[in-house]
């Protein structure tokens, strides 16, 4: 038996997130009825993270167990051949049966894509938050460094999380821009359901001058929900790299 | 009555193509559709250029009469508040009613993305043709440098065209790549149906080495379609301009 850990890019317009659900296609669902039917057996494939629906992925990380002769490089071309067009494998590696793809996570990366402009491209659309009308950058970085640190994040965690323990550390928190396009970066050692949307809606507060960037630090303080801004839509969000320690879970290289 | 022209951005992956057809959605027939509920009325709608089935445009121009107040601006926001998201008004303007979108068109500019690549990217792939393996670029910039000119496209252009004269002036053909990504950009006075896919066909079997850049001089000459390659995916090809005579169209600025 050996165990395959691969890198996969998607984009989650199609897709219920990542998770098997009863109804509706997930990338989960999709990986695991490709390998099933490859394997002639069911075959259960682990995510680094659950990405919610539309949510899409540049460097979303998973693993499974499969019997076979195959090199990672067959296994990649394999699935590809057999995936939707839009879920990618990009690399495939053996890795050591020690390896869990969420537990052995030491940090993830996020990217948040907002386009202020008057009227978004058909080509950024299904992968951009539009919000109409000028924000102002320099408030929304001001804000977002109050991100920044070990905080108890449940002011920014959906209501029907089931998570107990919502203190995350949230290690980058940048915004870029070009033109009309924001990017908003953040690096955390986990995030809680909906916690980057979250954040993105209240640096948009931030930056229309609804909230001032200094009243994150209450918002933080308050653990209430309701005193963040509004879910930003899951089109403007990439999970974009999974990082795992330096060494030792690769497997013959 | 007022006669406004619009610029249109559309991602053509879910149209048969520009021009209205007995079955299936159209650009053209959105535009109509929206324009006909708002005027109570039809509308017809003349485009630069038809754009075949799965086409893509960044800079499509339509031109329609219609009765109303609204100004320019009006227009574009009224427009894209109805058309599907992936198709986008970018800009509208008041022009002269001598003005014609296809008759005075003085040449237009196509571009063709080529991804060479090993796993094309979810985010790539509705817009780029993936060709596995290498390809010569080299060769393929020698090989567009014998389209310029004015010759007979006959041996490009699709055998169920019903166009007469095959004679079209080639002002541009260029290659540009970048890692992965090859970009054809080419400018003519006119395009005959297939035209810029048959010649991308061509070009790749240039970069394939199956064809030596000089004989594309000889497959124009040859006026045989079967002479030159294969019709490369429509997923590939955008509509980037259509350019026309600096002065004389447009009204009040």
């Amino acid at each position: 038996m050996k165990y395959f850990r691969i890198i996969l890019q998607y984009d989650g317009t199609a897709y219920h997130g990542w998770q098997v659900q009863p109804r509706g296609a997930t990338i989960q669902g999709e990986l695991e009825a490709v390998l099933g039917r490859m394997a002639g057996d069911p075959v259960r494939v682990e995510g680094a993270g659950r990405t919610d629906a539309g949510v899409h992925a540049l460097g979303q990380v998973a693993a499974f167990h499969f019997q076979t002769r195959m090199t990672a490089g067959d296994m990649t071309r394999a699935l590809n051949s057999q995936l939707p067009r839009d879920i990618r494998v990009v690399r495939t590696d053996e890795v050591a049966p020690e390896f869990h793809p969420r537990f052995h996570a030491v940090d993830k990366v996020y990217y948040y894509q907002v386009f202020t402009g008057e009227v978004i491209s058909p080509f950024l659309h299904p992968h951009a938050h539009h919000h109409r009308g000028t924000l102002d950058t320099e408030r929304m970085r001001e804000a977002a460094g109050h991100f920044l640190g070990t905080h108890d994040f449940s002011a920014f965690c959906a209501a029907d999380s089931e998570v107990r323990d919502k203190v995350r550390t949230v290690l980058a928190a940048e915004l870029f821009h070009q033109g009309d396009l924001q990017v908003f970066v953040v690096q955390a050692s986990g995030f809680l359901k909906q916690m980057v949307r979250t954040m993105v809606g209240t640096l948009i507060e931030v930056g229309r001058g609804k909230v001032e960037p200094v009243e994150v630090e209450r918002i933080i303080d308050s653990s209430d929900r309701a005193e963040a801004g509004p879910t930003a839509p899951a089109r403007g969000l990439f999970l974009y790299r999974v990082n795992y320690p330096e060494a030792g879970l690769e497997q013959g290289g």
